[in-house]
């Protein structure tokens, strides 16, 4: 199966964000808070660093995805007539807070970690540098953003890693959380190594390559199996898949052998068969040997149903006889860490360093970067986090994306983010990317000044705020 | 915390779909089949049913939700020229069939049971009649749409069942999968038993109460905690809830309850206060104390943090003197469940009853109804699954709510189909309700016109399928 061979791929560059109602996809107390500060005038910059707290279960990296949307989100982030409204109706704002929001635009700075590259615990993926108001009203989106698609990109990763070369599609529009969900799921996985998907939307919207033939009831509706079988053909000369396991797999894939032996005798040629129940492995090679004997050994066969990292090594392992590979649910849901602990908290206001000290939940103060080297062979050997200003050996990850509201350069296409991606995991450690087995965890550590920050600015809190009342 | 007191629920009734695209929300499959279809002039009608072939772990039975956006998308779809281009470019499809699709719109009837009803495994949530492209073309938005929605609902319900009569609110937004899906997780929970929602687009869209006062954040942007609390305090003096946990909750919880006597002696009243983090059952008590000391002993003490129903069960079981509790990622996501295993099968075509035989997805032929009967006590006893025209005991669940493309009757609001769910849900026995621990199946049992029918079916299509080739 390769899709990128039968449809075009153009990549549209995002104009305009498909998003609305911007403003008001936040939680209520981004709100109140925010009136709370502009009744005190505290509008002061503040610094805030989004970041995961734990690996959640497998995993031992992330891949980041989301950037885009929040750079999109926060240029064109504004309060619309209706909005004010509605918040008026609530009766908690004033006047003069919501004449605020009238005029509101975020106008700060981001420094991200690239969509594609890799990250791991504690580093910040994204921080923002604004006045108190603005770098708070953003918090809901963002981590809403980033949490959501790079979970999703780092378990696309994970199938990517279990098919080795074969091609992975995402068939999870069905059963994702929602369509836009969908639609953010496609790219994501594009991203994560897959190479297309079922989501007509996100072909359309991103210019990812669409995939896709029959379903059972495209089957069930033709008296017969092999009538359904011979009109797919008849219509689609050249892009053919027959779904073989609607009665029984084995026979269905002698009928799909004879058909695909018509229409090589017609000048055209089946591409391939789809297996979506059962022992695939074990029927893959069944369904080859009726292939091969009708002559048409060399159409695609494509295995879904269920499918995730697991059942793609186990197949594999089984030696199944399996050509590509559609990911569905279990990848689009991300179904074994259906969510990141991404955190965005405040780090800096006005030149302090912030912290908290929530039991599980304590964070770094002060704006950071993340340090990479690479071992002598060019794999990934270990990161620092280290104060912004820290000069320090290895590559800096985090880039100034936007500046006083602005997105400083033309954002990548998506081909290649992927490429990024593909790139730097082929520099991961194998122990560090295994689909199963005990994984240890990559080396990160803090730098020297920014321990020292931290330490001081914990005494301090802790003087002030527990010895007291 | 009574969110509904504070803030305006009035519910807007949906005049028009808020999703955009409508049409290309799809896999690329149903529109390769409709080309098939058309290509091969099979107009007939078909039926399809929509329902979940197992239980998810933990579950025993589903709160229906997502028809309204079923019937809106039904209502709506349209192919726009720029959707036509877009097919046009992928080189699958020939003039006539875009020509087609230039044309069409949903034509068909549609029987659901309706949101906020309680249903099983097997049983149709809803059934499609209509012209097969038509039929076929709206699977994937269906199952994404009621596949979600009933998922989040039965979660909600979940922790509904764990808190007792403690109020719940929806914190799920930052960690949804997807900010679409963030707006119909706070519309699903609160069919499910939730009381308002933090998320503001979901208040404006649904007119759901919103509630939420301040993040970490908010005290760390002051020099210390007492004065953030007093901020807040002078700025909501009608609806403060203040967070305790920032640095240590039960010095937190000290502070808070000072500044609420403070506000008290303005003849203002500290609304409450929020516990985010530790052991919140024990802490909880700790703080009650030290705002029943300072004489505010009244306030509402709302905990959050990681919670869903085995935590909520867990901490009211330890005494935990928690008076609402806020309910985020792992209800928004279904983390323990995230996705349901639903789907939409072809059971009769041109008046010809349809089925699959593939292992463990096999399906039952017919168009059908689900008739529940009560026992003498008004408990749900037993449900049985016929033919639609099978005249049986019981109430058929099943009603018609669109006819030839038409919605048949105002869409019920919001706090209707809340009220319907927590009706019936009284009524489901305590044992299939369980949050932990063993739960029985409900029963459902097929109809004797039904098993007869399959039967047939099934025989026939076995000889004509697996014998021949």
């Amino acid at each position: 199966m390769k899709p990128g061979d039968a449809f075009p791929a153009a990549v549209p560059s995002p104009e305009s964000s498909e998003l609305k109602d911007l403003a008001l996809i936040t939680d209520l107390y981004e709100l109140t808070m925010a009136a709370c500060y502009h009744d005190h005038r505290m509008f002061e910059r503040a610094a805030f660093s989004l970041f995961v707290r734990e690996y959640p279960p497998r995993r031992r990296y992330f891949v980041a995805a989301g950037l885009e949307d929040v750079l999109l989100y926060l240029r064109d982030l504004r309060f619309s007539a209706g909005d004010l409204e509605y918040l008026d109706s609530l009766q908690l704002f004033k006047e003069d807070f919501l004449s605020y929001l009238e005029k509101f635009q975020f106008s700060g700075e981001v420094q991200a970690i690239p969509e594609g590259r890799l990250f791991f615990v504690d580093e910040p993926v994204l921080e923002v540098e604004a006045p108190l108001i603005e770098a708070q009203l953003v918090e809901t989106f963002l981590i809403n953003a980033v949490n959501f698609q790079t979970m999703i990109a780092t378990k696309a990763s994970r199938c990517y890693q279990a098919a080795g070369q074969r091609p992975l599609v995402d068939f999870s529009l069905r059963r994702a959380q929602g369509t836009e969900s969908g639609l953010r799921v496609a790219r994501a996985s594009y991203i994560g190594g897959f190479v297309g998907t079922s989501n007509v939307l996100a072909g359309k919207t991103f210019g990812l390559p669409v995939v896709g033939t029959m379903a059972h009831s495209f089957i069930t509706s033709f008296d017969r199996e092999i009538e359904a079988f011979r009109a797919f053909g008849r219509t689609f000369p050249k892009n053919t898949v027959l779904l073989v396991d609607t009665y029984d797999t084995v026979s269905g894939a002698s009928k799909a052998a004879r058909v695909g032996k018509e229409m090589a005798e017609r000048g055209e040629s089946l591409r391939g068969v789809r297996l979506d129940s059962g022992n695939i492995a074990g029927l893959s090679r069944k369904v080859r040997q009726a292939l091969v004997q009708a002559g048409v050994g060399g159409a695609t066969i494509f295995a879904s149903g269920a499918l995730d990292e697991d059942r793609i090594r186990q197949i594999i392992r089984c030696g199944g006889d399996i050509d590509a590979f559609g990911v569905g649910t279990k990848m689009g849901v991300s179904a074994d860490a259906p969510y990141l602990d991404m955190a965005y908290k405040m780090v800096e206001y006005g030149q302090r360093p912030v912290l908290k000290l929530s039991p599980g939940k304590a964070t770094w103060a002060g704006r950071k970067q993340v340090f990479r080297s690479l071992s002598p062979a060019g794999k990934l050997k270990k990161d620092v986090i280290g104060l912004r200003d820290d000069r320090l050996p290895g590559e800096p990850l985090l880039q100034k994306v936007m500046s006083r509201g602005k997105i400083l350069s033309g954002m990548p296409a998506l081909p290649e983010i992927r490429k990024k991606f593909l790139d730097e995991f082929a520099k991961l450690g194998e122990r560090y990317k295994a689909v199963e087995g005990r994984r240890p965890v990559f080396p990160v550590s803090f730098s020297p000044r920014l321990r020292r920050l931290q330490s001081k600015a914990t005494r301090t809190i802790a003087r002030r705020e527990l010895g007291e009342i």
